[in-house]
């Protein structure tokens, strides 16, 4: 088995044609998992087809008529040697507003060094990423892998993995590892490769009111019966205030602040305070914070963020309306040691307590937040070959804002979680124009690669 | 001249057949002021047109690039007899939510005694009835009418009227007449004739909010930006409680409270609080108050509703993204003497004061209250033929809720204001399965006729 660093990235360079044929026939595949009428089985059917190409074993396992998890393997290195699992997602974010897209989110475009289409960051990219070290390996080996694979692609990632937490604790022999690699990673703002060791955990719902049995003439009854605009807007507005802080009785109690160690790999990470506020074309951080300040806030702070809101008439023009239903889309994001079920039923009293018994809530799934201990030895082989193949000192990050099913893959299987991505700071996953840069497709190809023989070595 | 009762009741009844086809014909032309793609000069030319067909000279008038404006006469009964101003509209409301239709709300159709079909009240089945009339009156009078006839009919009441106060300052002469029959009207809950003297003012405006350059990943940057979802709830939030006491300075200061012989007037109405209730299924009206209390409150107070909003993503499941724009349409209702101007004004300046200068006020429209005293003889006359048309006392209301433009009638034009209307509370106006029965339909235009003719007497 060859550890030749130029032998593996030349193998890598070579995948990248065929990666990008595959790239572009996931894309084209729109599995979005928020639409009931998303061709989710042609999506993971179409990773198993790549996989079995590759030689892996790979099924399709319905899960409780939710989107099929893709489960495969190929341990044809032995039972004496390590086992990695791939944990990645083939569902996308919706591509709306469709009109903020320069070209067809479901064709992916390349444009010089950038690939465009929803999925390409997020996470179809990645899946690529893996695909590509894979088959460098099988090139620099005779067609045999040195480490076992496992991979685990889900398709509800992007609705808070509803079915997998449960899924994983039913499959725990099946998934069993040394090391699970993190569906995503990459680059910050300088190029710097980021080894991720936590995830924040999730709460996503819907609140709804209903006030009158239809819409009404809001000259006619707008002075008799409640709004449910108006019963929503205050409903939302008790639950926090324009200075940030949520409202919900002992809603920060679990919260961990981030102890000395982490607040010295913070301090390390390199600021990207400027570009973050042009990117969004913003005067400053919410509470005016800069320095570490603002990457821990980033991070450690729990939110409350209305992700959508609709009530009545939003087409054109002026319709005197009384609006009998409203509704709106929140996410809760939760630090160590938050859990979303907490949150929702103290959000349910909450809203009852200050008189919106009429607001309904609708828990539509939640992740518990999970951290890896960023001294454990397989984030010391991550950080090693990323040093390697990035050819700089990467950053460890303790925790980051996003969310994902990182907690049953921590304390269910008990694997250590790292990260070899291919994602970038401009990469506007969940956003129109999402997209990949080919060199960092490259570099975390190769990282994965380089990090899969890592574990061979003492 | 026949002022024979029976003659005329027949001779209106005879005008039906005519008047539902041209009814359909008007509702089969989707004439929603609101959208900009509709066919408005279509509905004005079928207007014009039925006027034509009964001896009108009628044109469309152009104004400022908006929906024209019908302006008709007939002035054959001569100099010395006095003339009649109808106001209607050719607009309607948008027909969405169209999956609460139980039909197309284009098409009329005929349910026993109910023809459904949006404008089918309002205002199209009100034009009917003055064809009815006019159809009627010439029938029994060998071809000529007895009282000079003017007909003002826009196409921008429900947008609230944009130019028409403008376009009347500029025509004075042209719209000289005795009175000006309002464009709407009919029976109450127990059937019994309303005769209208006043109408609430309104402004329309839209709330908009922009915080982010673009929707971004809620787990990314929720933390740091500000949410234009929740600005807007904030913004909406300061100005009225759920106390429904609206918050900004000054509002009610110009309120002029009803006087004691518009409660006694108010006291007469009869109650319909239970069918409103059952109508809306709702258990009590705002502040619990019944009886006296519930009818001056439904349209002696202002208020502030919020007509629609809209943020994020509205549609299936779970999408994580931190809304980068928010939007609110909202109507205040203004009772004598409030005026829209001043309102908006006075909501700019307390966004401002609230902290919400980032909260843009968009103004789309409004009207100033007016009123005309009950005792006028005009309104005497309203009531007397009202009287003799359904065979029962009239009730005389001295204010509704809704708005309309009459205020330049009243004081520009200098005109009393009086109601012959064929609307009925099941109606819908505004809202799916919008509808006119016939009964009504021919009671209206009854009274319409009869109205005229009184006009003839001293």
């Amino acid at each position: 088995m060859s550890h030749d660093l130029n032998i593996v990235n030349a193998a890598v360079d070579a995948a990248l044609p065929t990666a990008l044929t595959e790239l572009a026939e996931m894309i084209a595949i729109p599995s979005v998992a928020a639409k009931s009428d998303s061709p989710m089985e042609e999506g993971a059917a179409k990773v198993a087809e790549l996989l079995k190409k590759r030689g892996f074993e790979a099924e399709l396992i319905a899960t409780f008529g939710a989107p099929p998890v893709v489960f495969a393997q190929n341990l044809s290195a032995g039972p004496d040697k390590p086992t990695v699992l791939f944990y990645n997602h083939y569902d996308v974010q919706p591509a709306e507003p469709l009109d903020l897209w320069d070209s067809d989110p479901w064709t992916l475009r390349i444009d010089g060094d950038i690939c465009y289409g929803r999925g390409a960051t997020d996470d179809k990219g990645h899946i690529s990423a893996r695909l590509m070290a894979i088959d460098a390996l099988l090139a620099a080996n005779n067609g045999t892998l040195p480490v076992n694979v496992k991979f685990i692609v889900e398709g509800e990632e992007e609705v808070t993995s509803l079915h997998l937490a449960q899924w994983i604790d039913e499959n725990r022999d099946l998934l069993d590892a040394d090391v699970t690699v993190w569906e995503f990673g990459g680059v910050d703002h300088y190029g710097t490769p980021e080894i991720i060791c936590g995830l924040r955990g999730i709460a996503y719902l819907e609140l709804h009111v209903q006030t009158i049995a239809y819409d009404g003439h809001s000259g006619f009854i707008g002075s008799l019966f409640e709004n449910a605009a108006w019963r929503l807007i205050w409903a939302i507005n008790s639950i926090k205030g324009p200075d940030g802080r949520i409202l919900i009785d002992g809603h920060y109690a679990p919260v961990i602040p981030p102890d000395d160690y982490d607040r010295e790999l913070m301090e390390k990470l390199p600021n990207i305070e400027d570009s973050l506020l042009a990117e969004y074309n913003m005067p400053n951080f919410l509470g005016d914070v800069r320095g570490v300040e603002a990457k821990i806030q980033q991070v450690f702070e729990p939110t409350a963020t209305v992700c959508g809101i609709g009530s009545g008439w939003q087409g054109e023009g002026a319709k005197t309306v009384l609006p009998a239903n409203a509704m709106a889309k929140m996410d809760f994001r939760l630090v160590p040691d938050m859990d979303p079920e907490t949150v929702i039923a103290a959000l349910q009293k909450h809203l009852i307590d200050h008189g919106f018994a009429d607001v309904q809530v609708h828990y539509l799934g939640g992740q518990r937040p999970g951290r890896v201990d960023p001294r454990h030895p397989m984030v010391k082989k991550c950080i090693d070959t990323a040093r390697t193949v990035y050819g700089c000192e990467p950053v460890v990050v303790p925790l980051v804002g996003g969310s994902g099913p990182i907690y049953p893959f921590i304390k269910t299987l008990g694997q250590p979680v790292v990260t070899c991505g291919v994602g970038y700071p401009g990469g506007r996953a969940h956003a129109p124009n999402e997209n990949l840069r080919i060199s960092d497709l490259l570099l975390g190809a190769k990282h994965t690669a380089h990090f899969m023989l890592s574990l061979l070595d003492a």
